[in-house]
């Protein structure tokens, strides 16, 4: 009853981590757009984790982790407790209280959620972030929280992805993806040439609190992910996600410095996260040197995903399609070429990927679960918005979005004595 | 021995995310002023919490919780362990170490103390926070504290408050009250045809943030008042307290879109933490959907407070009455409705509410702890506070008010550059 | 093995908490420093973060805790464990799994090095930051660090510094120092006849909840430093963590009351957090009263060591010289006076203090550590900063200052609405 206890306060713990991600997300996108939509977009991530929330609790945990993993239906959707009612203390032999694990369950649907909403921003009606909450929440993530997590088909096949680069990170990223495209760019975004401008947040102050909360967080995302404490191998998970943030945060800073001839901040930022997102999948899997070439790597890609998703005129304010889906990818790729064949037996799923000798069994079933899970994610979540787009519209108005979504979505500016001095100058 | 360990790891993780909501009252009260007064709302924050902090060792903890529990004064009041002096190691038998049992209900003392600061705030006297202090950490929540959590007389009656939406939230709510009551409207809230103006607060992503943290904080908050971990069951408390913060700030949103026609972005903050204080006293002690109920109504309820409170011409810059105190006093008359049997059982306190055959005295007893600790903490400031006016005055000059209490009080502005440019349009 | 794991998950709590403090140390620098160098301030905290992270893992814990202590040179420097490669759990026996420990100790070092770079705001150049890591992160903290916690020269005295008043902040403090020397002051900070202006920083509610961060972190700085759960000792040293925190808050607001006739903001911060500095060495070894004259004295202490700078003409933007200086050296010798016989015979390091009937002894080894840590640290750092300005500078053109650092090293501004409508006002 004691080591249940001590994974139950771990969970716990981590679980708390993950929620406190949000206040990272509030800042990181508060900070990336711009003055005139700060209260609108902090306000909306307090109200969609509330309706997460009950979402989950009603009926998303039911289909992730419901019923039993096995046969039939169950490889590809859970079903069972829908109003999650669980027992309200731990019975002789579990390893931890449901309770918790739901707690911890969710807060990681949360952070998908927000994850997506970087493809909405400075633009989507907050009609429009209820409702996609309410299908996100129910069904698109937990389909791919079931596949992966909740004993589902690719969960057979070893698919390996320990706290969620693809299922977390690659779904929020893919929705958001699924957002940009239906909203189309920010007015002033791309100029009539199709060259683009560069729209600056408004605090990178917000941004760099934000990169370091998710950071602290992802401690809770990636070593509570072991669930259990056992012999403490939950430590050496943190300690590859150390490694893996530290690889992402140097190379996007170099790499900056070196192109542009500026050491950008806001790539900088990107990059720690970057490495962050690319270890979650692989951080119980790889030797040190690996988190730490795996976060380099990631660091890299995702200063030149950035510049590839503007060229191509997706407009991304918070970068989700680079940090949260290139860096996913790469990340949940990276398990088949490090995975050492130790850790891959240690944690019980999957086996060792191409640099180990495990040949290109691995890396073809990391492949296989980004683009499914990625196509899956997108494709439901594509639907869905094209259904609310031709219903009610997705988008404010033109006049709206110059204003500003604090004033038209609810009545006030966030920072109203700031605005009200120059209304005229900050419109834009 | 390995299990007091684990209890001390759990109350100490839990003591510091409740001292961490410091730093979300910090954002909700500068939030919501007004951008002149931000550096001293902030910065009295540290200093309060630094000086209760002293109180509470020296005297405040002994009247909670000195001595033995028992008859005669002991039902009243406290007495021992002034000056607190713990062990500096658990004996065997010890469920956790003493000093581990201090730090965290000091902390939830802070926390009470800073709910009450909402009525204090953008005129009180820097002093008067100090004095107030001193009185409110030495006796008046401590009184409290010790009859319902240390062994008193509506302990021994069975009054249900399992983590303090009396005890803390109520009570800070009720100092608040008498702080507003005798320190009077803010200069231009009120015309003199009786009519309101909204004083907006300055920054929406700052109270956006707090609520943030206090919700990841509320899980020290509730979850840590299991005090042990034992057979898991602290987890259940913290299921239902991410239940009812959701209902409130679900509800809270739709509410005000319902009734003006905006989303409200302060109504949804208010609401998700409205569905905290609630769920605070009755987390441990009904069944999910019932938690969600709790934190549905308490979001309704303080939307309404809101208004009433404005229009009665109480003047409570971040709606403490209405967050700590509507939703306190419902939060603590639920567990009358709601609580289960075998919860109560559990627990070991209490017996069941009126919907589960518990019939009326549980509701009873709650209603008259909500009356009797309400009045007490009213009552008890009323007179601190009125004879702290008589003496010195509470409140600054029109002047002092007018150019803001960071200059007025401290000598420079929080904001100077922003303020310096501007300092006329933003002296209201 | 369940005891392994407890003291596991507090130690991973407890970096985790360190590791927040760097969101405290974002807050901190950029609130106290202008607005054109905020976007600058912050994110390098991330990049270094990073960096250091790497130099650590690859050189400094080999300096550090590498190899086997003892004998000839691991007096002085460990040697061993470079490019750490922990195991991936623990095995029997183990007190807690080396790869948290390692975890752990990072997080030490790097806020060790954001003190230092208090010394170096608002003028070094982005490229003196990322080389000086290299050096503080692999060499200069590790070596200190050797000497008290890896079974260096002064462990083998008996230095007493629990949680590392020298080993980390006065370490970082002189590291500043040599900063600020070889920097020379801001434009604009003394005047031709020798006075001082004031250059306020430009947020008062990012210091305020930097301090709250930061205090918050602290219990994970000195409880965590117990690295075992055992008997509960751990929280012992929280409860008189709290206490040193109060008193410096409290004291340095009354002293700058009395002494200035304002409340001073920045002075109670600095005040809450000099009491947190003291009782970091003394929290493990002072009885409750020792603990709260410890932070008191403190709190007085920074406020004239403030002053004392501010007249020498030693710029020091972020003060800390004086909170993690002067209060530094103020909590190691600290020890030499309160250490009590129990509690230094219960940690196993060093005796009693003067006043517990120790004699001088204590107070000797104290006053050695402190000398030789901060002219090692002070040295060190100096000829690498001289070595570094020889070759490449160390500042920024004074066009660049002006200009802010925003903009000269990184090619936007941190708040570009912020400063776009009034660069002229805020340029300097």
């Amino acid at each position: 009853m004691v080591e249940m206890g001590l994974n139950a306060v771990w969970i716990m713990v981590a679980a708390v981590l993950v929620l406190l991600m949000q206040g990272g997300f509030i800042l990181l996108e508060t900070g990336s757009t711009r003055m005139k939509n700060a209260g609108h977009v902090a306000g909306k991530t307090i109200f969609t984790v509330g309706l997460i929330s009950l979402v989950y609790w009603a009926v998303g945990y039911g289909f992730a982790f419901g019923g039993d993993a096995g046969e039939g239906l169950n490889k590809i959707l859970g079903l069972g407790n829908f109003f999650f009612d669980p027992s309200i203390s731990a019975a002789e032999g579990d390893a931890y209280p449901s309770s918790v694990f739901f707690v911890f369950q969710l807060a990681f649907a949360a952070v998908s959620m927000s994850i997506a909403w970087g493809g909405f921003a400075e633009r989507a009606k907050l009609s429009v972030y209820l409702i996609f909450t309410l299908f996100f929440g129910s069904v698109i993530y937990p389909v791919i929280a079931h596949w992966i997590w909740g004993g589902g088909w690719l969960a057979e096949d070893g698919s390996q992805d320990y706290a969620g680069s693809t299922v977390v990170h690659l779904t929020g990223a893919m929705a958001a993806f699924a957002a940009t495209i239906l909203l189309k760019p920010r007015i002033g975004k791309y100029n009539k040439d199709g060259s683009a401008n560069e729209i600056l947040g408004h605090n990178q102050v917000f941004t760099s609190l934000s990169v370091l909360l998710l950071w602290v967080g992802w401690f809770g995302f990636n070593a509570g992910s072991a669930l259990t404490i056992g012999d403490g191998f939950f430590a050496y998970v943190a300690f590859t996600t150390q490694l893996g943030a530290a690889g992402g945060a140097v190379a996007a800073l170099l790499i900056s410095w070196l192109v542009k001839g500026k050491a950008d901040i806001g790539v900088t930022l990107n990059g720690a996260l970057a490495g962050l997102v690319a270890i979650t999948a692989s951080c119980a899997y790889v030797e040190p040197w690996a988190a730490v070439v795996i976060g380099l790597i990631a660091g890299v890609l995702v200063f030149f995903s950035q510049l590839f998703f503007e060229k191509i005129r997706v407009d991304d304010p918070i970068a989700a399609l680079s940090v949260h889906g290139a860096a996913g990818v790469w990340g949940t790729l990276a398990n088949g070429f490090f995975a050492t064949p130790e850790l891959a037996e240690k944690v019980g799923v999957g086996q060792a990927g191409l640099f180990y000798g495990g040949g290109g069994h691995q890396l073809w079933v990391q492949f296989l679960s980004v683009v499914v899970c990625g196509a899956f994610a997108f494709a439901a979540s594509f639907i869905v918005l094209w259904v609310i787009k031709q219903i009610m519209g997705l988008r404010v108005t033109e006049e709206q979005e110059i204003v500003g979504l604090d004033l038209s979505e609810h009545g006030s500016y966030g920072y109203p004595e700031a605005l009200k001095k120059s209304n005229t100058t900050t419109a834009l």
